[in-house]
């Protein structure tokens, strides 16, 4: 991994430039009843509103926007969990490139429909038993395909980073300068991109990543230094959160731009997705939902502060999320 | 009713000013495969992202900013099925303002709460037997408040209409001139109010409302040309939409400015809410979703054209949420 691959802040403003028009810029939420009962002022950037229900269309369409023509030819590839194969079935369907998507076998149904639905090919995969990195590439040398990866580019990251400089800009005009921002962390493109787009764009904004219990790599990569491992490959309800390690490259950047991370519970995280119903009108996946539900259970101090809480997704099938508003 | 109480466009862009920093501009969101499903553009004016989770904190900050300080003094009174009492309510709250709310008892649990929580005092009445309109007539003599009406008022109309000078900002901002506006009508405050913002601001798109089958006094009204009355005032799944008859005053405005009336039937209307849940990520009410079921029950003409639904609500308890995602 050389230094020149390191996404830096004007990746992010590039971004911003090919996504404008097609990413939805979008909105900065907020909840008269949310702020009195944290008693501060809690900012939700809600990504489950960007097209196709989550922040991964920023990074597949930067990534696949900055391909040239010859590359583009034979189309794309992408292993996912779900929303990164539909933000690259949506970016490749608007270029006009046909896309494979490799999915686990134990995708909610709604990632795999709408991923077919934007018209890419679903390839699927154990889990437990199989390597999706090496069905992805065994794809892409077949059929001269570009692998798009989930996290791991510049260009990812830095089309994640996008949604950051929404984020200060829209909280500016409220007049607010925010103390904090949460967000959901996986393999980390997300939180690196934001991390690099709030250290350019308000250096006084805290950074903090979440994660389920049980699957806080990176809170314990953060303090140990070097990247950990999760012991499980599977089982939480959180199904977007599940890789196993940071990312080398999102490493890289997160270990020196963020704060730390925070870990919460499926049932914290289920009671988040309610008061999201409830209170903000959105469906939220349970990924989605861990840094919301981290403010909700008291994990960062919110009186008299600024917090912006990233819901990143509301990909969620309808029987888990009318079992989860039951209770 | 004088001519000199009907709201005008200048009303709107004057309420515009008033709600600027108050309310959300709330967006203008988009599916791609909700528009291939139809064959056009449909863009969805997200009401149910709201302060309050309704367009009607528009109105009612509208209304209340309006008042003198002489006028404020013994606080407000409304009456409402509960979008317009949690309008009020949040407004009188932001304004310091004491607030007492006349409720039918059917009222969604949701929004008795949210009322409540945003510092209200609620009276019940049996919505069969007892008139709204007396209680709280009796309530503001007692206590000197003014009364807050749901719909017939132009500084409510000029409110609700705010939604429409952003929604054709936000078409043109996408290069979109809006052939169709649709939205669901109860009383017809909302509906009046867009009616005058589309007529002033984009004169060549056609604005039709909506409403649920057995309670469409509103298409009926314009069909006939005088204000019709439904057969029945309780039994719709649609609760914010069961006013009996056009407004006076709306009527006057929508007589003029709406081109006619759809109804849908509770299935339609469940079908809409569970697509606004897995394509767009929304928690919208019954009511809110009468609009997006007429488009997606084919009702006019979409294909090749670019169509905005109003969204108009999203406060729906969980327990009927969840009965209408299984389907």
């Amino acid at each position: 991994m050389t230094k020149a691959t390191l996404p830096v802040f004007a990746d992010i403003v590039a971004a911003r430039q090919r996504l404008k028009g097609e990413a939805v810029v979008t909105p900065l939420l907020e909840s008269q009843l949310l702020n009195e009962a944290v008693g501060g002022r809690v900012l939700i950037k809600a990504e489950c509103l960007q097209r196709t229900g989550s922040f991964k269309f920023r990074g597949a369409w930067n990534f696949i926007s900055s391909l040239g023509d010859e590359a583009r030819r034979g189309g794309v590839v992408a292993y996912s969990s779900g929303n990164h194969a539909q933000g690259v079935a949506a970016a490749a369907a608007l270029r006009k490139l046909p896309a494979v998507i490799v999915m686990p076998e134990d995708t909610p149904e709604i990632k795999k429909a709408n991923t077919r639905a934007y018209g890419a090919e679903i390839v699927i995969y154990d889990r437990a038993t199989q390597s999706r990195e090496q069905i992805a590439g065994a794809i892409a040398r077949e059929r001269g395909a570009v692998i798009v990866p989930p996290y791991e580019h510049r260009h990812i990251i830095a089309g994640q980073g996008t949604a950051g400089l929404e984020l200060v800009e829209q909280a500016a005009a409220l007049g607010l300068r925010l103390d904090t921002v949460l967000t959901p962390v996986g393999g980390g493109g997300l939180t690196a991109g934001l991390a690099l787009a709030i250290a350019g764009a308000s250096p006084v904004t805290a950074m903090l990543c979440v994660e389920p219990d049980g699957f806080d790599d990176y809170r314990r990569s953060l303090q140990s230094g070097r990247r950990e491992r999760n012991p499980a490959a599977t089982g939480s309800i959180c199904d977007a959160l599940m890789a196993q390690e940071p990312g080398e490259l999102t490493f890289a950047v997160n270990q020196r731009l963020v704060s730390g991370g925070l870990a919460v519970s499926e049932d914290e995280v289920k009671h988040a997705m309610r008061q999201a119903f409830s209170l903000l009108k959105l469906v939220v996946e349970p990924g989605g939902a861990v840094a919301l539900a981290a403010v909700l259970a008291g994990r960062i101090e919110t009186a008299g502060r600024a917090t912006c809480v990233i819901v990143s997704g509301g990909n969620v099938d309808a029987r888990l999320f009318a079992d989860v508003l039951a209770g």
